[in-house]
C-alpha cells in the first residue's frame, strides 16, 4: 500500500455517523460507527473530529498505511466550492463553514460533499452504477437523498444542490415536510414514510397489524422504518403491504428523474433498500405504468445499491482522493 | 463570410416549421416559415426537404455564402446518436429514422436533435443563458419542452431524452395528457393549458370573459393560447387572471427543475413567453414560495428567452455546425 493513497471518509446522517479508511479500490480498511450526537453544529463537529482522531491513530499504530486526506459526506446542501453546508433539513447546519471549522482542528486536507452525492459517486466508481455514463442514485434514509453522474462526473449543479429530489413535490398541498414545504417526495417514499404508514395502519387497523404492534410492545409511535423493513423481510403481510405502498411512490418519483436526467440506471440505496425486490418490484411496476412513451424509448434499469451503508464513507473518501489529484475521475480541487 | 460556415437550421413543431440560414454568431441570414402539413411522417419529411431546397437555392443565388450542413430540431424524443426520433407526443414519429430518411434526399450533412434542446443550446450560446455554466431552458409551445446545459455542454442523457419535463407529473391522477399519462406539467403550464383554462372560463362564466369570447365570435372551442396571450397583453383582466394561473403552475414545475438540475438560470421561451412578467411574475412568486431552503441557498434567475421563435432554428443550425467540428462548443459527431 502506497502511503497517502488511503483516504478517510465520513458519512454524517441525521441519526448516524460512519467513518472509514478507504483504499484506492474502494475497500474499507477500517471503520467506526456512532450515533449522531444531537443536531447542534458544535456537537456534530466534535463527533467528526473524534472519529478522525480515532481512525488516524489506529492507522498509525496499525500496519495498513497512513491517511492522506479526509472527505466528509454531510446530510445537507453543500456549496459548489465544497466548503459550506448551506442548509440541512435534518441537522442544524445553516450556512455553516464546515470545511473551515474542521480545518482548524484536523491537520489533513479536507473536502465536504453532500452525503448522497458521496454515496452516488461510490456506486458509480465501485458499485451498481459502474460502467454507466449517466446514472442517478436515490438514497432512502430518514429522507431521500440523491446524486447525479453524467459523462462520468458528479454533477453538483450551479450552487451545489443538484440531485435534491427528496424535496420535489409529488402531491400538491400534500403532507408537511421537514423542509417546511408540503407534498415532498420524501414524505411518501423514505424510511420515515414507511414508519408513518405503519403508525397510521396500527392506529386505524390494529388487528391487521398485530405483528408490527408486538415489535414495539403496543406503542405505535415507536415504530420505525427499520421495524417495518424487518417485519416485511420476515414475511409479515401487513408490513409487505406498506412496503408496496412506499415502493409505488418510489417508482412515481423515479419517473420524474428519468424524464429530466435520462440516466441508463437508477440505483436505489439507503437502509430501506435492504428490502430488495419487495420494494423495487412495486417501484418498477409503477415506473413502467407511468413512464411516458413506454415502448418507444429505452428504459433505465432500477437496481439495488451494492455498497450498502458504506457507500457514503467510500464515496466521501474517493471524492477527497480525487480532489487531491490522486485519481483521474474528478478534477483536482483545492 | 467563409464558405461552409453557414448552417441551415430547421425547427419542426406540432403546428409550425421554421427554417433558417444561420451564421456562426447566431444571426439568421434568411428564413422560411410554414405550417406543419399534418402529423404524418412522409408529409413532414416532404416539408423539411422543400424548406431545405428553397433555402439552399436562395443561398446559391444570393450573395451571403453557401450552406455547409443542416440541423433539424424536431418536436420529439431523439436518440442519443442524433439519428432517430423515438417518439413524438405531437407528431406521428415512432422510431422514425429521420436522419437516414433525409440523407437520401438532401446532399448536405445532417444531424437531428430535439427541438427544445436546440432552443436551449441557442439561448446558451447567443441568448439569455449566455455565460451560465449550468442552465435549464423551458420552452412553452403546444406542450412544454426542455433542454439542459451543464458544464457548457448540452446534456442529452443516456438515451437522448433528458430535459423532458413537460411530462413530469405535477398532479397525481390529474388531467389526461397527449402522452397518454395523467397530470403532466404541460397540461397545466403550456400554451394549450392557457387555451383550456380560457375555454373553461368562457363556458362557466361567459360574462366575466366577454373580451375573450368576442375574439372568437362566441365560439369558445376556437380560443387558443395565442388569443389569451394577446388579450392579456392588451390588458383584459380575465385573460390576465388566466395567465397568472398558468404562471403559478409554471413556477411550481420550475422548483422541480431547480431541485434536480440546480441551474443558475432558468430561461423561459416559446410563444407564451411573450407575456414577459405577466407570466414570469406569478411564476417567480410561486417559485419563491415553494423552493425548499429559501434563505439558505442561492436562487436561480427565472428569465425570458431572448431569441424568440428563432431559437429552435438557430440552435439546430449551431449544433449541426458543432457536430461538423466547426466550433469548439460541442464534440464533433459524424
Amino acid at each position: 500500500m502506497t502511503d497517502g493513497q488511503l483516504a478517510l471518509g465520513i458519512d454524517i446522517g441525521g441519526t448516524k455517523i460512519a467513518g472509514g479508511i478507504v483504499d484506492e479500490s474502494g475497500v474499507v480498511v477500517d471503520c467506526v460507527r456512532r450515533k449522531t450526537p444531537g443536531h447542534a453544529v458544535v456537537a456534530v463537529e466534535e463527533a467528526i473530529v473524534s472519529v478522525v482522531e480515532e481512525l488516524t491513530q489506529r492507522a498509525e499504530t496499525g500496519s495498513y498505511g497512513s491517511v492522506g486526506m479526509v472527505g466528509v459526506g454531510a446530510a445537507g446542501w453543500v456549496s459548489s466550492d465544497r466548503s459550506t453546508v448551506l442548509f440541512s433539513p435534518h441537522l442544524a447546519w445553516r450556512n455553516t463553514p464546515l470545511r473551515a471549522d474542521l480545518r482548524e482542528r484536523i491537520a489533513l486536507p479536507i473536502w465536504v460533499d453532500n452525503d448522497a452525492n458521496a454515496a452516488a459517486w461510490a456506486e458509480y466508481r465501485f458499485g451498481a452504477a459502474r460502467g454507466h455514463e449517466t446514472a442517478a442514485c436515490v438514497t432512502l434514509g430518514t429522507g431521500i437523498g440523491g446524486g447525479v453522474i453524467s459523462a462520468g462526473r458528479l454533477q453538483r449543479g450551479a450552487f451545489g444542490v443538484a440531485g435534491e429530489w427528496g424535496h420535489t413535490r409529488v402531491v400538491p398541498d400534500g403532507r408537511r415536510c421537514v423542509c417546511g414545504n408540503r407534498g415532498c417526495w420524501e414524505q411518501y417514499a423514505s424510511g420515515r414514510a414507511l414508519a408513518r404508514a405503519a403508525q397510521e395502519l396500527v392506529e386505524v387497523a390494529p388487528a391487521a397489524a398485530s405483528a408490527l404492534l408486538s415489535m414495539v410492545r403496543g406503542d405505535a409511535t415507536r415504530l420505525t422504518g427499520a421495524d417495518v423493513t424487518e417485519a416485511a423481510l420476515a414475511g409479515d403481510p401487513a408490513a409487505i403491504g406498506l412496503v408496496q405502498e412506499v415502493g409505488s411512490w418510489l417508482g412515481e418519483g423515479i419517473v420524474t428523474i428519468a424524464m429530466i436526467i435520462d440516466p441508463s440506471v437508477i440505483v436505489v440505496g439507503g437502509g430501506v433498500s435492504r428490502l430488495g425486490d419487495l420494494l423495487l418490484g412495486p417501484a418498477r411496476e409503477r415506473f413502467n405504468a407511468a413512464l411516458p412513451g413506454l415502448g418507444y424509448r429505452p428504459v433505465p434499469d432500477i437496481v439495488e445499491a451494492k455498497l450498502g451503508p458504506d457507500a457514503g464513507m467510500i464515496g466521501a473518501a474517493d471524492l477527497a482522493r480525487a480532489a487531491a489529484g490522486l485519481n483521474s475521475h474528478e478534477e483536482r480541487r483545492t
